[in-house]
């Protein structure tokens, strides 16, 4: 094999004498770095017959010694040593700068995602085009769940299932290796893409057509060790622990315990979080990494979805904002140019959305539910916003004067701002900034230059004059001396202004 | 004396042998009702010389008996008896249907408060004159500080301080027994008035002036167990921690704590926040009753303070949304109209707000500071307001469909809703109900009546016919037989609308 890479994962393949339940952890690998002395404790896994396997991560170059630790004296005592070199992969997406994303290695991550929720269950070769499709699009982050879906517009029913059953009752000590390597595959394909898997792990869809929603908490524990020591090594993993989780009938304290749970076994501390459907989880619990929330309406105006991120001061993303496509139920026909303005709003406020089609597809599915090709106008405006996003110089966009700043700017202050116009851009804008705090206070003398960002037309035009401040008053300053920006009266514009002096 | 009445204040007073330091509790009442057997244990308190006191409110009609504990042989074993009679007092104030008030004994309560933190440490006239000003005015709620105001526009300084000084230092061991019975005159003047005493118990605005504001963990919560001993058998008080609590340099589970402790202590579970800056408090904790907030732009536009009552799940008092005033800071400028119009924006949101007026005093400071006669245009609308909200038939108003409503109706679905249409009114309303989610569904032939209400004028005035829906869509509802209401174009009206029959 080539040399194991930084942040990859790295498999260590080992042939028992018996087959062991799996809801017990068959081996633990502990892993030390040679130059630190740093130690890492990984999980092993069942994988079929007598095979067990274990997946490490290093995050960490150079020489790493390990050795496993097992009750079984034929996964025990073994040890090996391998070395790590730095390759592409920039590791795992971690929370930065309070409300924003960055890969271990600190480029930042600003997600723009893609959704359809039963893909994992399609055959091909709608599997590999749905992959095809929003990599394309330039999604960067797509959320699909583990289990199966019941219930409307779900037109397949898959033959491979996670667990056998024993008395007719899912066995969770009995996973089904086949499920879980074509998960994998499906992780690593995704990876292949340059995307973040968002795993959903449970599932509020069931609708008793499977009953994998009618495990106990302690199956779904041993379910979550399981998916954890197959999974975690990917570095473009995110945990979901389950889509509209309320609509399941549990206790908030069961969910707490297992995003707990989840925060104690992950020996990667991947993103974690939970998303709502007409209740909202409480994110301020500590297991929770950002808030992952179904609000569409926080997105169709300004002052809204920022109010988000003061209540948990965790990064929000918007995960369901409603789909593009034509079927007769609210949540799923909005216009694309309504969704990309959606977003839009979004990134003023300080927060991340994703995207979902509900176009009904040929087998009168929805692509939101098994993938496939994209047929919305909205995708390749939302590859545009991502492709602004990373381009900005900041590692994020914070609302400058989160309260009372009436334009709705973000940005750092002082260095870079966006300003996002709305659906009809005035004839003209004069130069103006907010102030806010905290932050760096403007300056007299600044100088900005300003780009006019066509969020439809998909096309970024600079203005070609530099802005100098003429008067800083107590909450705004304004460059009186220039003449306003000529705009595209009408279209969906937005600003980006840039400090280049002063 | 007359016989004592439920909910309301009983003192029992004592001679003791000596003085005990006030950071202990220097007895304990255990009370027993005689037909339930249920107990009540209340703290006493030092109030001066060798004179304890402990003050017990009843929650039930009928014979008790007490007993007094005490380390102090001079104050235990005391005994007594008294009948409880059901008088005018309807009871503290508790959280009821989730995000509403209403008294122990059921009766809805409707917060409209008003504001003048630094009142208890001013003189008289301007004493007595602000309650009956808030009074008069319709308030009945009204925010202000036990430890005195420091920094601008604060112009008078009380002689009169909470405790003596040990080595220069407070000693919250000696509080002084006239400031806290200067603090109970003051909450007794509002419930005479008819007035919850918002209680802020510790003060961010100290500035250094006072020293207040650097009492340590536990000489805060000495302080803390002195003042509930002294004020909590008062039906109408209710705790606020702080207002600005991030003004103060304090890790948050500081704040945690003392809640919490507050929660433990305080007999009669009254209502309790806490209020926040730049950053929000979790108000998630179990201590926290119901949510206090600054941020007067949520009030501005409708579909942003419910996004709080979700996340949170209690009660939301939107306790600063900016003050009707003429300074020049924008927090202190808003004219009348626009006040009013955020109140009934807030109300649409099924959350409550406060009222301050920031126009400059005689004295040099603000009405919001030091209290005295108001100025305002706003007073007698919110007046007004709270009428409109005493005289509904159901508990609250709550978004009808929270997320998904354009025209953000809020009530009690098939019983009674209010629509507030802004400061501009079009000409007409057709008649149009959402649906939403949970609650009783629309039907067909259901019938209405509507009382147009001018929130500036202070009119209710009823359509006087009737209305009778059509036609029953997915998401809306619609009476097309009728003509729309006619409507005083460009003014701010909110409807009343209330199911009659159907």
């Amino acid at each position: 094999m080539s040399s194991p890479e930084l942040y990859r994962p790295i498999e260590l393949t080992f042939d028992g004498a018996a087959v062991i339940p799996a809801d017990r952890t068959p081996l633990t690998v502990r892993l030390r770095h040679a130059a630190s002395q740093a130690e890492r404790v990984v999980p092993g896994f069942w994988d079929g017959g007598t095979t067990y396997r274990a997946r490490f991560a290093a995050d960490l170059e150079g020489e790493w010694t390990w050795q496993t630790d097992s009750a079984d004296p034929s996964l025990a005592g073994r040890s090996g040593a391998f070395a790590v070199e730095r390759g592409d992969d920039r590791g795992p997406v971690r929370v930065a700068h309070r409300f924003h994303f960055a890969h271990a290695d600190g480029t930042p991550f600003r997600p723009v995602g893609a959704t359809a929720y039963n893909w994992l269950h399609q055959d091909e070769p709608l599997f590999t085009q749905t992959v095809d499709a929003i990599a394309a699009a330039g999604f960067n982050k797509f959320r699909f769940m583990v289990f199966p879906q019941g219930g409307g517009y779900v037109e397949h029913v898959p033959a491979l299932m996670p667990f056998e059953k024993t008395d007719g009752r899912w066995d969770v000590s009995r996973p089904v290796p086949a499920f879980f390597q074509r998960l994998e595959r499906a992780v690593e394909m995704l990876g292949e893409h340059g995307i973040q898997a968002d795993v959903l792990i449970y599932n509020a869809y069931d609708r008793g057509q499977f009953g994998l929603n009618e495990l106990t908490e302690s199956e779904d524990a041993a379910y979550l060790r399981y998916l954890v020591a197959r999974l975690a090594a990917y570095p473009h993993v995110w945990w979901s622990l389950c889509n509209e989780f309320d609509q399941l009938e549990r206790p908030d304290d069961r969910w707490d315990r297992t995003g707990a749970l989840l925060a104690e076994i992950d020996p990667y501390d991947h993103l974690r979080s939970i998303h709502n459907w007409i209740e909202l989880y409480d994110n301020n619990q500590p297991w929770v990494t950002h808030a992952s929330i179904q609000n569409g309406s926080v997105t169709t105006d300004f002052g809204r979805a920022n109010l988000y991120r003061d209540v948990w001061g965790k990064p929000v993303v918007l995960d369901e904002i409603k789909y593009e496509g034509d079927i007769p139920e609210r949540w799923g026909h909005l216009d694309a140019e309504q969704l990309v303005h959606q977003f839009w709003v979004s990134t003023a406020a300080g927060c991340y959305a994703s995207h979902g089609e509900s176009f009904v597809t040929p087998s009168g599915s929805l692509h939101m539910v098994e993938g496939g090709p994209l047929r919305g106008d909205a995708p390749a405006r939302l590859g545009f916003l991502r492709e602004v996003l990373d381009g900005l110089d900041i590692a994020g966009l914070d609302p400058i004067d989160k309260w009372d700043d009436p334009a709705y700017v973000a940005g750092i202050p002082r260095r870079q701002y966006v300003q996002y116009l709305g659906r009809s851009a005035p004839t003209s804008w004069p130069f103006r900034l907010p102030i806010g705090v905290p932050g760096e206070r403007l300056q007299e003398g600044d100088r900005f230059e300003v780009d006019v960002i066509d969020t439809w037309n998909m096309t970024v035009t600079p203005v070609g004059r530099r802005f100098t401040l003429t008067e800083v008053q107590r909450n705004d300053a304004y460059d009186r001396a220039s003449a306003p920006i000529d705009l595209p009266e009408g279209a969906s514009i937005a600003l980006r202004i840039t400090r280049v002096g002063g």
